[in-house]
């Protein structure tokens, strides 16, 4: 029988820790925005106490994501793609605290990108471990940088990075788009607008962005909306070039947050797919049958 | 004979003036990084008093750029494309200051783009303007908002906005992309493999930007070289776009310093267009030749 154990997912921006009992279910968890770029001097161990500090120390730590990469806490060699669940536990790598916990840590993969030639990423792929059940082809893991991932026969055969989070945060933060707008309640119409501008021409995004601040300017579109055309804009620039090479019969699902994620299924939807949206769960559910397969629950 | 005056360039980021004699040559300058979006509370003459105070209050002033703009000293109403000297010409607004000065403010143009309905520019009509004479069909201004403009029987046809400068600067400053990167030097060879890049796959341009950080991970481009990189991915993909309904016989000049310039040159030759390098003074060129139309000169 699995053991409980305690499931952390520590990215480049946000802390999240669950505690897991052995029938898989979620008995405590905590959350926080102290990513790995928050921890000062490496001191990785007194936030994990700080956070799971009542949390019984005998417990398996279950670890993924960017606390893995060279600026987290224990730098684990990227697997190469394909690989599945047997790979991952097989690259385990067990840290013990200074208090005595194990921390198991799941690795990143690497996919040699014909485009781009060396392609990665932390966390997505026990996400996707966690959502094959599910009998998608392709998996899409909205964020900072946003991930399209193929799985084939149970394991991810390749994916494509996308800056599209990160570049929305640019222009709405710090470029002469975001002074126009007035908020970012959602608007799912202009969203829609943003996206079909992006299909029609997916390679005329730096002309495209433009048009955020000209419709503004011509009051063609409102300030309230404005965010959700830029947004519509770009995600429609991914989900275009992402998806061009795609039979219209890949089954797509999207792993992330409801508001976020609902954006991509609406994107793909108008592409002309099928997609669902994941469990918010998926990355808990991954590590557990990573650890699993693993022996160290 | 054409008068004396005073050439005024004010952009969003910087103001540069000169005193221009009757037969053209300029008797002395100014420049300061104190741009439109400088000026506090309106206090556009006691800036512009401060800089050229000391020359002759009689002259008149010929002034063209964002000081035409909503955020400007005086807004002017964009005109129409198409639009050469004489609809400039005719469209000037006079403004007197409390000192006594006359200002003549050209205005910007408007273009009914297929692409982005609006698209407007302020400045760059009266750097092509100043430009004609070297016969070129196709003019690019490189900056925050890089235009490309498309000249007819010597009128400004139509154009597109791009916005490569301003996006360059949000990956350098502002992303995880600028944090591997050490200086800015200009590395020909690396700029050269980002437009390639972006050349073969324009649509991939939220993609391809995450190569910039990955191959700097892998040590593929070292760190002196990686801003070339990512100024070749986002110049070659304006340069993609822009030029793609364009038959190889267009002529293009490129009016911009001659650092930035000189990228746009290379880019444009690897998409095999003839191309030169403009006049850095033709905004004053221009101003002349539609001042002398409008008869204040």
């Amino acid at each position: 029988m699995t053991k409980p154990f305690i499931a952390l997912d520590w990215g480049t921006t946000s802390f999240r820790a669950y505690r897991v009992s052995a029938q898989g279910e979620i008995t405590d968890q905590t959350a926080a925005p102290e990513g790995i770029m928050a921890v000062m001097d490496g001191k990785f161990e007194d936030v994990l106490e700080h956070h799971i500090g009542a949390w019984d120390k005998t417990l398996p730590i279950i670890a993924s994501g960017m606390v893995t990469s060279r600026q987290g806490w224990v730098e684990c060699p990227y697997l190469d793609c394909p690989a599945g669940a047997d790979e991952l536990a097989k690259a385990i790598t067990l840290h013990t605290t200074t208090s005595g916990r194990k921390v198991h840590f799941i690795t990143g993969l690497h996919h040699n990108s014909t485009s781009i030639t060396h392609d990665v990423l932390r966390g997505e792929e026990t996400q996707v471990i966690g959502s094959l059940k599910n009998g998608a082809t392709h998996f899409v893991t909205p964020g900072t940088h946003s991930k399209i991932i193929a799985v084939e026969n149970s394991r991810i055969a390749s994916f494509a990075t996308y800056m599209t989070g990160e570049t929305f945060g640019l222009y709405r933060n710090h470029s002469i788009l975001g002074r126009l707008m007035a908020g970012d309640a959602p608007d799912e119409a202009t969203f829609k607008q943003g996206v079909e501008k992006a299909f029609a021409d997916p390679a005329g995004i730096l002309h495209l962005l433009f048009s955020t601040r000209t419709l503004g300017l011509f009051n063609a579109i409102k300030p309230e909306s404005l965010s959700s055309y830029l947004s519509g804009l770009l995600i429609g620039q991914e989900v275009a070039h992402a998806t061009k090479h795609h039979s219209k019969t890949a089954n797509y699902q999207v792993l992330g947050s409801a508001a976020v994620g609902a954006n991509y299924v609406a994107a793909l939807k108008m592409a002309g797919f099928n997609v669902t949206l994941g469990d918010p769960l998926c990355g808990v559910y991954g590590q557990r049958i990573i650890a699993e397969k693993a022996g160290v629950i």
